[in-house]
């Protein structure tokens, strides 16, 4: 039964650490969430993400809808059989794809019609039906469907996208019914703070499991999306986790955590590694540079992963310019496992009481390199 | 110190089973060497080599001088510590390679110009420093330097280029000197029983630790592949282990091994991997059948593999037509364990006096799919 606890807070921030118990297990949280878009972290098996300690990972609804799409699925109980995971799966709603990748999708009060990105067929998405095909999924934790608009778009426009993906949100709620599983709301409301309090109401007072922050990282300047984070993650219940949707950098992930957020999830890590841009808690390593030709030590240097336990830099600047493909897998374990990494060294400083601590040491060593 | 010996023989075939034993460790033959060009099997770990049980790799010499270069992998010691593989490796002697990818290439006694596939850059390679650069790889078999020739080649080019790689592999055994790897003579002569006689008994007059045959599958028909390599099989020492070089598929195998070959190598398992040709007791699967859609039998039944044991066809599928990096790696695991548990096989059942049996029973169950 899905259920969120905080278990420790910190003094002078507003960071805090919790418990989410799913149909999957129990989240430690702040949690970093990888991407699964199509029912696989790029180039990483499951037991690599155990490895990582990674807690749970992301699937995008949108992407396993057309590919390899329910009939597929529902063969087996759900996503985690289907691809070998066990730990729990949070599922997005679909609306952030619709909008970016999908032609033509038009929208209505039923809900929106588009066509795929693979083929040009047609299809719609409706409140009901983005909560059976996550339930299909067998997904832990169930996001609303949203209508994401762009950055910027002005005040009539946030505001009818805002009361729709309210609308959308109680039919939700109501095909959910009460499920074992979690079904978060997601609060738009663009940069609006107003919109943002009226959103954050209306879900509150649907009542969710836990409450998604949409409409972020879509474009606009970092300080506004921190002063909207700050905004609305104030303004959402305490006993429930909130989410921060596609975000973000480390540092962002830091900052939002001391604003209060619990849950994070982001293609940084995993697209990054594939672009040879290595994460580490100096700055970024961009393996093409050729002053690691001859670089025998790893990534970084204090990395317990894999990849900078076995491998020197030279090597994996060696296959990523070779376009091996083992290349990607080494850069993603060790970019995945500094993120899982930096999640529980949060933690661990929120329980101890040492996150201002914590937090003033990461930002003075990140961008030394 | 590199030696062989044959530890059983077939009674009514020529196959026979020895121990190689190398610098890193000895090998049970008939041995199947999965290709790593660039210094990785492609989309492979090590561990994942050493769970399919794989005990020697090869690495093509002209890839790797020309990337990452000596200069780089002298920075290690050698090719073992820079890929973080411990197991014997085989270099090939660049010949191939020169030959069919380098542009430009002029022959001479002296050696081979050429100008890299990759950067246009000018290289001579020659007996003397193909053995070389071969030391500086760390490999555990070295190869002499050869001249392929194209199929269909007439008496007198094959002829030259026969005994340019007999001159060649003298230059090669003097810069050798007598290390504690093993230098292998490449038998020429392409279609000519008469010109193979001459290349075998001139290399076998300078001695080498092995011998293999090269100038086979490079487009000639099945049958002729089968009759060279048969005679030239025939009359190479048994003392010494035989390779025949770039084959095959798996019925090349055993009925190159009934005929007393002990060393392959072959891009097919790992190049078939990743265009989605499975290997399986029964024959070929082509995951991306629509058939194998709802699928959740794994690739072949009886497979052991980590893939067979965790994946289903559904997935195979799915991650296939999604082009996802996982798919290859799955893929690939599961041809590297097909080819080596057919070699192990092979080898007990020749242990056991029952490879006649084996074969029979294998070219019964191959192609029922």
């Amino acid at each position: 039964m899905f259920n969120f606890e905080v278990v420790a807070e910190s003094k002078n921030t507003r960071a805090r650490a919790g418990l989410l118990h799913t149909l999957h297990g129990t989240i430690e949280t702040p949690v970093f969430m990888p991407v699964g878009t199509l029912g696989s972290v790029k180039s990483l098996s499951p037991e690599e993400l155990l490895e990582s300690r990674t807690q749970i990972i992301l699937g995008n609804t949108y992407h396993l809808y057309l590919r390899p799409g329910c009939e597929v699925i529902s063969q087996f109980s759900g996503l985690h059989e289907f691809m070998n995971w066990n730990k729990p799966i949070l599922t997005d709603s679909g609306g952030f794809q619709v909008f970016s990748l999908a032609k033509l999708s038009k929208i209505s009060d039923e809900g929106v019609i588009f066509q795929s990105h693979i083929d040009g067929s047609r299809h719609m998405l409706t409140p009901e039906n983005i909560v059976e095909i996550q339930i299909c999924l067998g997904s832990d934790i169930i996001m609303c469907l949203d209508e994401c608009i762009k950055y910027p778009s002005n005040r009539e426009e946030t505001k009818d996208a805002m009361e729709l993906t309210t609308r959308w949100a109680k039919r939700c709620k109501k095909t959910w019914g009460n499920g074992n599983n979690g079904l978060f709301g997601i609060v738009q409301g663009g940069m609006f703070k107003d919109l943002r309090k009226i959103s954050a109401d209306a879900l509150v007072d649907v009542g969710f499991s836990g409450y998604a922050i949409g409409g972020l990282s879509v474009g606009e300047p970092k300080d506004l999306m921190f002063e909207i984070a700050d905004f609305t993650l104030d303004i959402l219940p305490d006993s429930k986790p909130k989410y921060v949707m596609g975000t973000g950098t480390p540092e962002d992930l830091v900052k939002l955590v001391n604003i209060g957020a619990d849950m994070f999830d982001c293609v940084l890590p995993t697209r990054n590694a594939r672009n040879g841009q290595m994460f580490t808690k100096y700055g970024t390593v961009n393996i093409c540079n050729s002053r690691y030709k001859l670089d025998k030590g790893p990534i970084d240097p204090g990395c317990t992963c894999y990849t900078c336990q076995n491998y020197s830099r030279a090597y994996l600047r060696h296959l990523y310019i070779a376009k091996e493909l083992l290349a990607y897998r080494l850069n993603t374990i060790h970019n995945i496992h500094y993120y899982i990494s930096l999640m529980e060294s949060m933690r661990n400083a929120i329980c101890k009481g040492e996150f201002e601590a914590f937090k003033k040491d990461f930002l003075e060593k990140r961008g030394i390199l």
